[in-house]
């Protein structure tokens, strides 16, 4: 029976592990889990730490009994030290302390990234964390257990700052948020960012931009954050959510190239340089489905197509990374944020002639009781009226998720921005128009740019 | 300047209206509405008389002055009578008896549906109602307000059906609900429409099915519904919701070929074979676009699409209608039901192999608060794994509507039942999955068509 080891026991990992049973039910698969949260959603963290989701142990997409009843062995609390490809071996070690050599005929690397440490003083100061894997978010729930603390500074206005400053809201605390730049959320344009802003401060969150940290301290009972402006903040307890890098140090040492940022360069097929050795998730580079090159784009959802692609292959298949469009979607307090695509100076960098519309409309007809306005722009090219992507606001039930994937699914199958009009789209007074939003913000599109 | 006239106030017509003054600012448009209400969403009349929508002024899509401010006539209250296509003129008579002839250079019919009326005794009955224009809602609102009926019955369980089963509970009043068949809501599958029986039922709708009405007849203050099977079934109202045919008199009139249930004939640029005649909307043949013929399937956003392609085409553009898949929505208290494309039967009907598998999934992380169960079934093609519909019921929350249109935006574009799988679809805990169970039905289709 082939052997197939997979390095990392997380969405690419698990995904690779089950995919690869699925087509090839005869091989033999075996997953080195770093910790003891195989297959664990580690997006549920912040839900968890907000009091909406009571229990941790729900948050495992499938629990390891599940997992090994798909015929996939777990090497749980076991860490990969080294590779050696030209043997084909994999050496671990485990809790204990104790080595092991895995042999393996095909394997995957799926190990992550790690969170990112500014170059700062004071961030293993007690009560400063960073999250990401589900220790962080016990370490972080034990300290707000003992310590009942009733303010909380988060250094960092992406995608886990938001939904922590939300959180950390609803647990009672008086929240900061401190942003280097003057943007909120910078995958969506600065008027998007502002929008949300506005709902941090509606919810009583501190927001305080262009501020440029330079060491956390400790004062008294109090975190304090330094910074070149000198202005006091200081709180209970400090998040550290500035962003991940690829965990490639494995791979490193097994000599498999690496790019942007140190992720492992792969071909679509998900196949590193190195024979026989395949790499998915957050630690390798992603191949951007507009941008037609690759980048770093760590997300849950490519770790898992990237991972199922991995595993098909490893297996015998013959599968493709159709790559990525950067679709993103969060919730903060009652508003929900969705992007996918390129923004206009994204894409007048990469050599498009973008032109962006930014409207709203109301997300069902007015008369039905509840409308809420969406904020929708669209990034088209103005030569080929190509849509390139678009940016979507409003209220968490106006079905925004499921808005921008009509646009990812457009732009997955290179539509212009006019013909997103000519899309049967569902319709009925409680939930949309008969155009739906969508569709009216692309005939606003195709309006300005015809002018 | 050209004169463009349109006979119909409704979707297509105020649509085509507005969209060749956009095209061509320099033309002259005239419609004629037949009542006093253009532009007015039928769609929103249940809800109108569910007491949800308090004013029905409110149920314009734009008001007569916002339409005259974009420079279109509007002829109130106005009928056409006949079409000569040889001098280009339209006759037409107003609410005082007076006759007039109109002139045009294009002439745009969107004459739209009426009713039908099932054929038996006692349909002229007061208490018994059909619901399509303004006027059915005020009749029907001016009669609950005058009775106060306590028991409703209603005749037919397709949409209008099911949302006036809705809407008449929501009153207050017992609602019966007659269905010819053993199926509800016929567009989706028998174990979608048990579903929503289901439903209803839970909402003491009380639906009797197999039921073949004979007469209506008047005992005392009650209405009576007489049937084969003596089946005992009265009410204070009765609501016929059997259905509609395309209204085409002024169109057969003047020679203009019709179709499929006496349909008008037009061609993808929404021409008719006459000359310098466009039609659209509920009284036109429609472009089925997987089945590649035309069809009849009357629906708001086709007569909006239809609309504005031969508004276009008018004003000297050259638009297309690139095909309905017939994309529908409609929610019932507390569920959503929606489809799009073909259905099991009717794609064996149609030549394709057809295979549909049916599975339930959460909308979101079932770890986060208010997850909900969603039904979905994919219909695929066994040969070629081309995606055909899909049909999806669950909570009215569960972003149904949008879901649905990626399973139509796919369609639109040609994807495999298994490409949905590489779609970038967004997601986040309190909303989704990292595989949206858009792609976990798809991946399920896959698997059982690979069986």
């Amino acid at each position: 029976m082939p052997k197939l080891l997979i390095i990392g026991g997380s969405d690419a990992g698990i995904s690779a592990a089950l995919r690869a049973i699925e087509i090839n039910p005869g091989i033999e698969v075996a997953v080195v889990v770093a910790d003891r949260y195989p297959n664990f959603s580690i997006c549920g963290l912040p839900f968890y730490l907000s009091g909406e989701v009571p229990d941790w142990q729900t948050l495992a997409h499938r629990t390891a009994d599940e997992i090994k009843k798909q015929g996939v062995r777990l090497l749980m609390e076991t860490k990969a030290t080294g590779i050696d490809p030209e043997v084909k071996t994999v050496t671990a070690i485990n809790k204990h302390g104790q080595s092991r050599l895995l042999k393996y005929d095909k394997l995957i690397i799926g190990t992550g990234a790690f969170s990112t440490r500014p170059t700062l003083a004071g961030l293993d100061l007690p009560g400063v964390f960073t999250l990401r894997r589900m220790e962080d978010g016990f370490a972080i729930q034990g300290y707000m257990q003992e310590h009942r603390p009733k303010s909380a500074i988060i250094i960092g206005a992406g995608y886990i700052g938001m939904e922590m400053a939300d959180a950390l809201t609803r647990k009672g605390m008086q929240v900061t948020l401190i942003v280097r730049s003057d943007r909120i959320l910078k995958t969506l344009d600065p008027e998007m960012g502002e929008i949300i802003r506005n709902e941090l401060e509606c919810h009583s969150v501190k927001v305080i931009d262009q501020l440029a940290v330079s060491a956390i301290e400790k004062r008294g009972k109090k975190l304090l954050i330094r910074n070149v402006q000198e202005i006091p903040v200081e709180g209970d307890m400090v998040l550290a959510a500035t962003g991940g890098r690829p965990e490639t140090t494995v791979a490193g040492m097994a000599g498999i190239p690496t790019g942007i940022l140190g992720a492992i360069c792969v071909n679509r097929g998900m196949e590193t340089n190195v024979k026989d050795i395949y790499a998915a998730g957050d630690c390798v580079e992603t191949w951007h489905r507009l941008l037609k090159k690759y980048t770093y784009l760590p997300l849950g959802t490519t770790a898992h197509k990237q991972g199922r692609v991995a595993g098909e292959n490893a297996a015998g298949g013959n599968a493709e990374f159709a790559g990525s469009l950067g679709t993103q979607v969060v919730k903060i307090f009652n508003i929900v944020a969705a992007r996918t695509g390129l923004c206009g100076r994204k894409a007048r960098e990469s050599g498009f002639d973008p032109l962006t519309t930014d409207q709203e409309f109301w997300d069902h007809k007015v008369y039905y009781p509840g409308a809420t306005p969406l904020r929708i722009r669209i990034t088209g090219d103005r030569k080929t009226h190509c849509l390139l992507g678009a940016q979507m606001i409003g209220h968490y039930r106006a079905e925004i998720s499921k808005r921008i994937d009509i646009f990812a699914a457009a732009i997955f199958n290179d539509m212009t921005v006019g013909s997103l009009s000519q899309l049967d789209l569902s319709y009925t007074p409680p939930l949309s128009g008969p155009w739906d939003p969508v569709q009216m913000a692309a005939q606003h599109w195709v309006r300005e740019a015809c002018k």
